[in-house]
């Protein structure tokens, strides 16, 4: 059973102001309890599990607390906190100590105050007995502490170490929006176990046929190609052993014993078998389902919890009604939460989600239609207008002629399509030869006239506002197009830009930049990703694969912090031992990157000099290289043979903490993510808000919008005779459900797991009492 | 949908025969009824899908069809066939060309012959429907030419190519029994679209990097670190690009231009994150999702046919009887059918499953609990006898003397087992230490006898017949401890036979023969496994690894199918381009592995020359160590370089077919079993059987059976006074069910998907229209 956050709780009786109305009237409510119960919807809405205090003033400080620019604000401190290693020694650039020590008190500062204010947000037992606010206030002290310490010791002219760098990254784990950092945390942790059962097996299999490796190769007087001795230490070949398992020294590794005699390949064909196929694939598979299921544990929690938020705003905001049996909220008052909830929520929209929630047009909606609000407003609707183009109100006779429909037309069919599509692969191919030769360069100017040309006649035809407004038009016409008009619009004129740049530097002082030709040169490619978007295939492909990006941005804050505390501990243990000289320096020390002890070793030969952990840069960049495994030995040893042979275990354990471990979790996500992708189907509340749009005539069909276009403007043309019709100047309204995007990861997550949650989970229980004597320990409803 | 095999079918109308007895007596069938109910019976137990001939003659014809020695002795010619490739040019030990060709014939003829009997069994029609029978015959046939062509031309001096070797493992896959193999590749084949649109964007994303690295880095006049230049042809970098994918030639690849600039590391990166990370995942999900969407569908199907062939032994057997409405089968008839289906079974086991079949004892049976007869048979049951210990019989004084019973105590003790665990870690110790030293040396006999000693007190203590018999009693007392006893048992005696042959060689001549020395180290070794064993979570990880293993020999069969033709192709294309020189010869062509072009290449340079086409032996080497991926540039590139840049395609396609489809098959395979594993339980039939089995008070409970054994010593020496007591000679039988052994991969494959299977394919429809009636188009009955 997976921990929620301790004190993420949701306060003890905030329905006890909930006013009983006699009279069938609305009754007003007051601003607090509006506010309280906005607090209450936003928390469900965003899956916030803060056990805020309920008295006014706290529920307004809460609220500011979740506005967005505090929010940003942390981020943004925690960024510049990070990236302070950057400008430390050994630094990629070094600023002086006072500046970088004035910079982390700035931000210690921030952390501290957002800290007050979260303080002043819940009750003072809750606050201390959060894990999270300790390890914040633990981190800024200790942080503090070394900071003294190393000023003095600097100032005293003695070396120091900045510890305390190392704890910088808890900062963004321990933050109050870093939800999904620590839920990925707490899944990492679940399995740790069976992982570590997995793990001491394979250790044990490993050091036997280490075993055996000495007991039948050690003997032999073997020689690797280096001319060493070949598996006569049997340290040596524990580590030799767990590198092939990584496949990174194969089969170089196999060669000595295969060149004396056959029969030895059988006992690394069998190695890397079990090793290598069997157990990392074990490995995945113990990964995999330790992380399926205890994420489903705590996506069940997550919606238990969003239930029951919703559950107490209906509370505060219910009024009895004669004619009702049940307590209800009046629509008055549902309109002004949402419209404090969302304010960025069209009018229009808010009406087709009310009527989705009052279905027997009634005013009022009950519980059970309220409770669903959090996840109708995780829908994501896309709202727009069709209304004429412009063009077509200024210039009517001639937007409306028999050419431009003829032009409008061939816009729109499919057979424009395949020749832009063609015209590109030409592209493809001219950009693929020399760009020195006149003809070819010319030619990108034709290219760049074609692309032109294509977005000018597709605002010719589609309406400008629509075309480039956030969920566009012609987007919605193919929702499922990734590569939108506008990212292609950008594109193209980025590189008209950006060519238009290049030849003036080039005409005017023969000066050819090399960053503007880059940039030229990578938005020319870009450009041809528009081809894939042509294929409904790989559409689907790549739509699955970007719905994963929310999970991989979650995984790239992982990563972050897991190379961070690399980083830094590699920085004290390995700095300045390996050199990197520029490739125009003479310096004979180049050859072995300025550390003699590295003269003809495999690291220097394969010029990996700059593979160091000189600074927080290079830092990464090498842990990016370990991530990837291949020749990891090569530059563990080479490390290791400028410092001792301990520090192979650096790598060691970074090889089993981000490859045995987080990468597995990574594919894990893929994997579920792709079953997901292929099996779930649309929830049941989008269904019903698909067809609720669809009874209210709303609905835009793909084909019918196209058709739409082209008859409206037929329409259009049939009554020219009787001026400006009100058919043209009425701006239909029509909603969409950008069906398969989520606002939140959690919404995602949810739909992820709908299918095998307890149905129990989406009932909506009277009593909380009912749902905390559930099953499953939850110690968020333990005081409920 | 997949397709089953055409004419693997089940015949039309079997139960015309079904004699209808008026009278409640069991009516005897005649003995062609009885074969044929037993073809059937035999046919749903072990999932064969043959549409035999029902006429006594086809029946008897293919009882021995199905017989144990025919189908041995095909698969004993399948490899003669293929093991002909090591004595054939290019030769591990070249044979005469008569004398592989008269082999290679005899081969041939053994399989028309078996073909032939398959023709004489099932219907003409079927078998000519069958694209099995016609791919063997098309094999047959296209070998036999190309023998005489071959014998042609090298009597007449021409060189010639033996291109039919490549269809030889084309048998493997049609032979009647490679069911499992056959299901392995139309499951690659069903997941083919789905990975080829991956793949198709996967290379779109290759090419369009390549693209960008051209552009950005082509023209830097940068260079490797041998010199070449980097970057400059666009083919050249698709090439490194994809190699990049599978991380071989990372970090190589990006040096030069990290050297030369930091920022392009981020092209890298990003490239090594999208192909390498989200898109091998993405083949990974699509291999796993489609692999387990098919399996989940034919083993549906393999479940209703074998239901339907339980109705129709039931349909040949059954009676009317006056007590009961429904036809029944008769006890006797029951006995005679399960003692021909499966002769082994012992008769008291015979009668524990007629009593969970026949709950009421009514002596006769119901279709319902007919069919389950199949599954019930597939339940694998430990019958046990415990009885005294022999000693106790020829000794009774002794054996129950005090210090006997408290030896006997000592040796069940938990204390026993972690002392010998100990002493194995001991030993461990000891073997790692080197072995000239004499002290260690005698430490072997003190391990060798401590483990005799072991033993000697097992068999003591523990009834001998039951310690070494097939389901061992010392097994039974913890049904999983993998590694029996009797392994135990064989590797300490072989060690002990080993070690003194090694010794008397020694000391009578001074000569020490290596291989002997290596047996008895690897037994040494081996020994040590035993640990393993004790810690309960471990075991639990290896009972899942080994349960994998009857899918792991399909795996087998299907890498031996790819590598065989993989190996054929490139013996063709590239024997005696590379040749390896012994380890002493002195020739100075040794350096470039004897061909010139590859003179400073990193080929030669790793000292790969072992690593060659030149006889099938080395051809299987080193398709493993491409499997493994890690350095397969270097080998495809000197390949590439001692004929033609083509060669490469080889390589690539090579990695496309095992690396991207079959191991990740593989993977998925073991993902599925960890999943079954951790989720799926006992299934129902299995607990019916349990729960009759502690009903009858035959069950077998660990801790039960260790105090009986002490009890019963005990109450034995209590009524010691009276003699022989009838308690003591009463040898009691008991049951367990080795819960999680299946005699077939089928009937694992049927548990892993138990949970997902419809119902109603377990519900037995009379009417076998209602089930082809189904929703989903099952061509196996569209003839019912």
């Amino acid at each position: 059973m997976s921990e929620p956050e301790q004190s993420e709780n949701i306060p003890e009786d905030p329905a006890g102001k909930a006013k009983e109305c006699p009279n069938g009237a609305s009754c007003a409510r007051s601003k607090e309890d509006l506010e309280l119960a906005v607090a209450y919807v936003s928390d469900a809405l965003y899956n916030r599990n803060i056990y805020f205090d309920t008295s006014p003033r706290a529920v307004r400080l809460y609220l500011l607390y979740n506005h967005w620019l505090p929010r940003v604000l942390v981020y943004v401190f925690i960024l510049v906190d990070l990236s302070l290693a950057a400008f430390e020694e050994p630094a990629v650039l070094l600023w002086p100590l006072w500046a970088t020590m004035l910079l982390e008190l700035l931000c210690l500062l921030a952390f501290t105050l957002r800290l007050a204010h979260y303080a002043k947000v819940i009750p003072r037992d809750k606050f201390w007995k959060d894990p999270k606010n300790i390890c914040i206030m633990v981190t800024l002290l200790l942080t503090l502490m070394d900071m003294i310490i190393y000023g003095a010791l600097v100032v005293s002219g003695c070396s120091a170490v900045r510890w305390s760098r190392v704890l910088r990254p808890l900062l963004l784990v321990n933050v109050t929006e870093g939800r999904q950092l620590r839920r990925a945390f707490r899944s990492i942790r679940n399995a740790l176990p069976e992982i570590c059962y997995v793990f001491l097996l394979f250790m044990f299999s490993v050091l036997m046929f280490a075993l055996m490796a000495l007991k039948l190769l050690g003997k032999r007087g073997l020689k690797t190609v280096d001319g060493a001795p070949y598996f006569t230490n049997y340290l040596e070949i524990v580590l030799d052993l767990y590198v092939l398992v990584t496949t990174a020294n194969s089969p170089d590794i196999m060669m000595p014993a295969y060149n004396s005699e056959v029969v030895f390949t059988l006992f690394f064909i069998l190695y890397i078998f079990i090793n290598t196929y069997i157990f990392m694939s074990a490995f995945l598979a113990v990964v995999f389902n330790n992380y399926k299921k205890y994420l489903k544990e705590e996506v069940r929690q997550l919606v238990r919890a969003k239930r029951h938020k919703m559950v107490r705003a209906f509370a505060i905001l219910q009024e009895r009604r004669e004619a009702e049996a049940e307590p209800v909220v009046s629509r008055a008052h549902w309109r002004q939460l949402v419209r404090l909830v969302q304010p960025g929520i069209s009018t229009a929209h808010r009406e087709l989600l009310w009527s989705v929630c009052d279905l027997q047009n009634r005013g009022c909606i009950g519980k059970l239609a309220f409770v669903q609000l959090a996840d109708l407003l995780n829908i994501e609707v896309i709202t727009l207008k069709s209304r004429p183009h412009p063009l077509q109100n200024w210039f009517p006779t001639l937007y409306l002629s028999a050419p431009s429909r003829l032009l409008c037309r061939m816009v729109q069919h499919r057979a424009f399509v395949i020749v832009y599509d063609l015209i590109i692969l030409v592209n493809a191919v001219i950009i693929g030869l020399d760009e020195e030769n006149p003809i070819i360069s010319n030619c990108e100017w034709l290219f760049l006239t074609l692309y032109l040309l294509e977005i000018v006649l597709k605002l010719y035809v589609f309406e400008p506002r629509s075309f480039f407004s956030k969920h566009s038009f012609w987007n919605c016409l193919s929702t499922s197009h990734i590569i939108s008009t506008r990212f292609d619009t950008i594109i193209v004129v980025s590189a008209l830009i950006a060519t238009i740049i290049n030849s003036a530097l080039k005409s005017s002082g023969g000066y050819n930049s090399r960053e503007i030709l880059d940039i030229v040169f990578i938005l020319r490619v870009l450009r041809l990703i528009r081809v894939v978007d042509s294929i409904q295939r790989f559409r689907t492909i790549i739509n699955t694969l970007i719905r994963i990006g929310p999970a991989i941005l979650t995984f790239g804050q992982l990563i972050l912090v897991v190379y961070y505390i690399f980083a830094m501990v590699g920085m004290e243990l390995f700095k300045g031992k390996v050199r990197f000289y520029g490739e125009d320096s003479s310096d004979p020390a180049k050859a072995y990157c300025g550390n003699p002890l590295l003269q003809g070793t495999a690291f220097a030969q394969s010029n990996y000099c700059r593979n160091n952990f000189n600074n927080v840069v290079s830092s990464f960049i090498l842990l990016v290289e370990l991530t990837v495994v291949n020749q990891w030995h090569v530059l563990s040893s080479g490390f290791a043979t400028v410092t001792h042979a301990s520090a192979r275990i650096f790598f060691v354990v970074f090889h089993i903490a981000v490859v045995i471990v987080i990468i597995n979790i990574f594919v894990s996500f893929v994997l579920e993510a792709f079953y997901v992708e292929y099996s779930v189907e649309k929830g049941d509340l989008q269904t019903s808000l698909e067809r609720k749009i669809e009874e209210l005539e709303l609905a835009v069909a793909q084909e019918k919008l196209e058709e739409n276009l082209v008859n409206n403007m037929e329409t259009t043309d049939n009554d020219l005779g009787s001026g400006q019709s009100a058919t043209r100047n009425k701006s239909t309204l029509m909603f969409k459900i950008a069906s398969k995007r989520y606002r939140t990861v959690d919404a995602f997550l949810q739909r992820m797991f709908e299918a095998d949650l307890d149905p129990e989970d989406f009932a909506e229980n009277d009593e909380p009492e009912a749902q905390t004597s559930g099953n499953f320990a939850n110690p968020t409803f333990s005081s409920a």
